[in-house]
């Protein structure tokens, strides 16, 4: 069946919607490189425009699933769950998550991505580990999760390939804030890792993707429905990113923060939306709440999920005496301190500057082809709600290069604000759709 | 300078003005093959949704006419006049104008389109005369003006090329029906040929691009704007499009209709608007319209005009003498009649209807690799209005094969609707924009 492809752009332009076959079609032409670029482009910026309805979304995810390869874990006996984050600022709660999860008896088979702009990436994170490798075959994974329980990796070539084509289309045309053409990409990607169970952890706020709780919202309900039309229990919770979470925004330093955590020593609201998101995914699999929170405080009480890292960062090539001696971790040896100019409560502690900031000190990519100096970053001494004293520090800057360091300290400064009052606490977890 | 193309088109699709250098400078890189397709797509889609406000069109107009060559006719003494149709059916009004204007003492440039869908074309109606050709290099056509002040003939390579490249684009992502589009497409053709003076037909109805009265002044009123920011006074006539102009569809029985009019004999539609028509291009140039309407009457009574049109056929290659005799003009030998299937009065005769059927005759293309066949056409008997008995004869099918005869009269039979009452004359000429 062929298609004629420009009265399929117009019914998107008109509003009305496409059928499953047509958008399968679409996909698939587009993939083998028999749809040009240029009616791809016309048509997702019609999609920009008009959206997609579930059934349409359903039909467009898994024709972009159905494009490569897709992970089969059918000859493990674990139940195989994952996480996925919207992306952040300090947001290194997958490499906590995923051992600890691991260690409760479930396989995570995460697959992830780098960062661009102000948020930063779990694989990048993960490089600053001596010797890890983040590119595995589908067939190194595979062999992986059923050897350990878990991997993190990037994308193969060979898994969704649609999406990568699409992405860098999307990119290149002004059409990437689209929440079904977002919803799409991630779910596609999720969906091909052969899950029992997914959490989503949708960002709001001035760090985030999406700004407003609606929007973000909006973009949770858009991807929980394409998991329940796959028919993988999906659930997403809507989380603040208004300041950085933890204290440590970088790459080494956040992995450092990760191993922190895994000894029972991480911040607060890093350990509360780890243990948070481990047990949504459990739940998924049919365990109680109270039930998945036990196992999950166990796991990291014993010091099992911290051994669990070991092994995942021994399993890719990685040096695992990092766990019990930070210091392996690069680490630029210079320092500047950020100090409060007056006493008051920090009021502010903006996860986007910071994350520009960490971006500008080389810790993130400004495009795509930069390279992530692991060693630098920024470290946090104080948060929303914390009293200051004038001259208290507020944030100390690791850093490489002079030049580096000024360009970030000429935006990080922006960062706080200060009041007489301590503002009310604002909760963490801002809401879920399931 | 250089624009980061994304930036450029994330500003339309958020429903801000481009600056017009941004807009010349997308224009003249995409010309240049240096801004790729779909980039150019996206932006497309993204002003079909978001529009160009007349600042915008204004620059992309110019740009779009600057991306090639232009006509020079400063030599000639004449002013320079021409008017352009939005497309309808049975629309030769071209034809007999071209010469009578010319008779006046005004040139006329015209560059003309060919017929798509169920409108025809000017360019595809002239080569039903023998030996006419319409392919004019740029020399030969202001060669051609100097001499005997009119030429009619396609559109060249050298000549906004941007339109052509732009067009066959739109055609391929399905954003063709975009006001701010197809004004900046018939303007630039238009502004290209140094005129003087220009007045726009645009057609509405159901044989017309624009259905609706609004949408029509809509897209007269943006075409209109786009003459005024190139100092070439401009204006539009809102004409009624929904039955066929005159009695003939096809196109060298169009021909034989026009040379009946320069005879003085044509139908009154077409010989009120061509009238129309021409006085406002006259007018366009200082003419009171009593002035301009009496050097119409006279070139028309005198022969003048008929005279000039041989001028024109010889010029272009054509031989002059089916102005004496049209029969020398193509004609299928076979004929079929539709009859009324009740007494009544005609309240219907379909423009779009009858377009299309006399497409299915191969009188018009379906897709642009299609051949026209000049000699088979359809002739109306009776129109809105008429009184019929029943078997009355509606319309006469000049046709060459049997097949395409019945895929004809599988439409046309819909063209017509029979009531009790006279039905309210409408009248032609439904407004205009200054």
């Amino acid at each position: 069946m062929n298609y004629h492809v420009p009265g399929l752009i117009a019914t998107k332009r008109d509003g009305e919607s496409l059928g499953p076959e047509e958008l399968a079609w679409m996909v698939a032409t587009y993939t083998d490189d028999n749809l040009p670029d240029y009616q791809m482009a016309a048509f997702l910026m019609a999609v920009q425009f008009q959206g997609m309805d579930d059934t349409e979304l359903a039909a467009w995810t898994e024709a972009m699933l159905t494009s490569g390869e897709v992970l089969d874990l059918s000859e493990s006996p674990l139940q195989n769950v994952d996480k996925h984050s919207t992306g952040g600022v300090g947001d290194k709660i997958s490499l906590p998550l995923v051992p600890l999860v691991a260690a409760c008896g479930f396989a995570v088979p995460m697959i992830s991505g780098r960062g661009l702009g102000h948020t930063g990436g779990t694989l990048d994170k993960l490089e600053s580990i001596p010797g890890f490798r983040t590119e595995l075959s589908i067939e190194e994974l595979t062999a992986q999760v059923e050897d350990i329980g878990m991997a993190m990796a990037g994308q193969s070539e060979q898994l969704v390939p649609a999406d990568r084509r699409l992405y860098a289309l999307r990119d290149a045309t002004a059409t990437v804030p689209s929440i079904p053409l977002i919803a799409s990409s991630v779910m596609s990607k999720k969906l091909s890792e052969d899950l029992d169970s997914l959490v989503l952890d949708v960002k709001v706020g001035s760090g985030a993707f999406m700004r407003d709780i609606d929007s973000a919202r909006a973009l949770a309900a858009t991807m929980v429905s394409i998991g329940q039309s796959h028919d993988t229990p999906t659930v997403a919770l809507l989380t603040a990113m208004d300041q950085p979470l933890g204290a440590e925004i970088g790459n080494a330093n956040e992995v450092a923060e990760s191993i922190e955590t895994l000894r029972g020593e991480g911040p607060a609201d890093i350990v509360d939306l780890t243990m948070a998101l481990g047990a949504e995914m459990m739940v998924g699999c049919g365990l109680f709440e109270d039930e998945a929170r036990e196992m999950l405080d166990k796991a990291l009480s014993s010091g099992a999920a911290l051994q669990k890292f070991g092994e995942l960062i021994e399993a890719q090539g990685g040096d695992p005496a990092v766990i019990d001696d930070p210091s392996l971790l690069p680490a630029a040896a210079e320092t500047a301190v950020v100090t409060a100019p007056v006493e008051g409560f920090i009021t502010r502690c903006d996860a986007l500057t910071i994350g520009q900031a960490a971006v500008r000190l080389g810790a993130g990519r400004a495009s795509k082809e930069d390279n992530i100096d692991h060693g630098v970053g920024i470290t946090l001494h104080a948060k929303i709600g914390d009293e200051v004293t004038a001259g208290a520090p507020l944030a100390t800057v690791r850093y490489h290069s002079r030049q580096r360091l000024e360009d970030c300290l000429s935006v990080l400064d922006a960062a706080w604000q200060f009041g007489e009052a301590r503002p009310e606490p604002q909760p963490l977890i801002l809401g879920e759709v399931r």
